[in-house]
């Protein structure tokens, strides 16, 4: 940290993304990849052609990807907004609806970006906790008083909040954002992209990251009435007009364009992710009942950090958060069938090593 | 524009970035792309395999990245900040050393993103006007008293300082950061990139855009102290750690290795400008000194919109800014030598019909 950087920048706690070893040793089941790859089609654009044209600035309007989404959801392009990665329209809405005089509202247990973003902004958070369970107590959100956040389903909890429960928040603060993160929607979710035409306060925000298979790409989109898409769009042109990258573009309306691949690979991390919980609970594993690519899983007798180290060990990379009220649990992606084998044979290990 | 936007950002005026016509009609002057692919090793990077790996995240240390660029400036990587273009750079900077009680000194005429960022941020701008012959009244700056952030060569004047000036500016302000925007540095600049070890206020910040032939991978990069590039890592991990995709880090590494490719396509471009500039003076135009890859030119006997306007009409799109001073002038991208005669061409034609 140098003598120059901003008083209020100096307590900062950025985020810790979870571990991406460049080695490829492990198995990594620790930030929510998909284990297939891109739509077929996502290869097939990007050619020796395509890869030359990157002299050329991308088209800052983003028109085609836009359309593709609008496609691909029934919508129009003009309730579409496309970012480098979600984290950048998480952080353009921060901007555009939250300062220090307007607060936001969002769970104590989430996305760990929400606080960051607060920090960086200087925005004041309004913390709710979850309830013993982990479930979201919907009724404090009703009455936020202030711009809400929130991930549904959530992370790392795995747990989906009904859609009437969602627009149960949207409708109680009419004279506030409600941001409802997506991220994980497609894998067994109740999407809120219905109600956007009916409440203009309500903005969805999604990610090619998990679902379409394409983290390396850094492509994420929000959905909401055009005034919404209006201001987050005066944000980014005031920030940087240029965010999409040539190749990231011609991926993206790939990716979007092939809902059949997309249905297919979904489907597929459910039934691994329905398989995987089954042999967990067997082998006496605590889960929450998870709506998306992941599991919220506490082992039986050992902590979750010894979990999470003993498979580290054993090449396997899980998440851990160290918080205390996260501490029993390990975050564990859904990978192919057999990533997931190998996950369930060391924890055997582990377990026969921890309980002899 | 929603009733939801902060109110300090419903008078933001966003930055207009140059027309980016989709349908590829035009000879393109007006953005100052390069004219050239990029390095062949680009192309050659980018694999099919490369594209089917976008499943996973990208590297958020960028370490091969940070690696080449250290490597080709024989500085250190902990010396080597990289980003989402270098709007984000300029971005990141700003929320790092700037803020409602922290100015920033900017040039009245420059990048228009200096003042944008400002407004976006609500920091106070001190703008200080360019000298009658657009050269920067480098005393001026040296009595900042805030952070100073100016592009050298100065767009879109074309205009370089010395180093011994940019050093001047450096030396006299060691409590506040300076940041010398060197986006066109390459292209006969001299560089403050020297500086840097003795200085621990001086950034320097460049871009693939021009010079690497990679505007549509998006990549900017600083260069300083290590202390202040982990301010701008501290930022940057509290917006979004994964801000570079897998495949523009496999260009940018290329790019930067082929040393050779780039020095002679920065040659052939100061060839070409040089040889375009003498045609137009010999067609009466006033011209800066341009060390850059474009010309600031003013037409003899029309305006600067009414050469535009023309050159559009006839499939020649260049750059024009409606401001008071910048009125008489356009500023023209070097294309290669081919498209350079078509601008001759039809320039000639343009000012036989308005001087007959």
């Amino acid at each position: 940290m140098s003598q120059f950087l901003r008083p209020a920048l100096s307590a900062l706690d950025p985020y810790v993304p979870g571990e991406q070893p460049q080695d490829k040793r492990y198995i990594k089941l620790n930030t929510n990849e998909n284990p297939y790859p891109p739509a077929p089609g996502v290869m097939d654009a990007i050619t020796r052609e395509a890869v030359s044209q990157l002299k050329l600035y991308s088209d800052p309007t983003i028109a085609p990807l836009k359309q593709a989404i609008a496609d691909c959801y029934a919508i129009k392009p003009e309730n579409v907004f496309v970012t480098n990665g979600s984290d950048e329209a998480l952080g353009f809405a921060f901007l555009a609806y939250a300062d220090g005089s307007h607060p936001v509202t969002i769970p104590d247990i989430s996305y760990g970006f929400y606080k960051v973003f607060a920090q960086l902004f200087q925005v004041p958070p309004k913390v709710i906790p979850l309830r013993e369970d982990f479930s979201l107590p919907v009724e404090k959100f009703c009455s936020a008083g202030s711009m809400v956040v929130f991930a549904n389903p959530n992370a790392p909890t795995a747990i989906a909040l009904p859609l009437s429960e969602v627009e149960r928040i949207v409708a109680f603060n009419p004279e506030h954002v409600v941001l409802v993160d997506e991220a994980y929607v497609d894998f067994g979710g109740e999407s809120a992209l219905s109600l956007i035409d009916r409440y203009p306060n309500l903005l969805v925000v999604r990610t090619f990251s998990k679902s379409r298979s394409l983290a390396g790409a850094r492509i994420g989109y929000a959905m909401g009435n055009p005034a919404l898409i209006d201001d987050l769009e005066r944000v980014r042109n005031s920030f940087h007009p240029y965010n999409i990258n040539r190749l990231s573009m011609l991926a993206g309306v790939e990716a979007m364009k092939d809902t059949a691949y997309f249905e297919d690979c979904c489907q597929r991390i459910m039934k691994t992710r329905q398989e995987t919980a089954k042999a967990l609970i067997a082998l006496g594993f605590t889960l929450t009942e998870s709506s998306t690519n992941f599991l919220f899983a506490a082992p039986p007798g050992i902590s979750g950090k010894e979990y999470y180290e003993q498979l580290k060990e054993r090449g396997v990379l899980v998440r851990y958060f160290g918080t205390e009220r996260l501490s029993p649990y390990v975050r564990i992606t859904i990978g192919t069938d057999e990533e997931m084998a190998v996950l369930l044979s060391k924890t055997r290990e582990i377990l026969k090593e921890a309980n002899p």
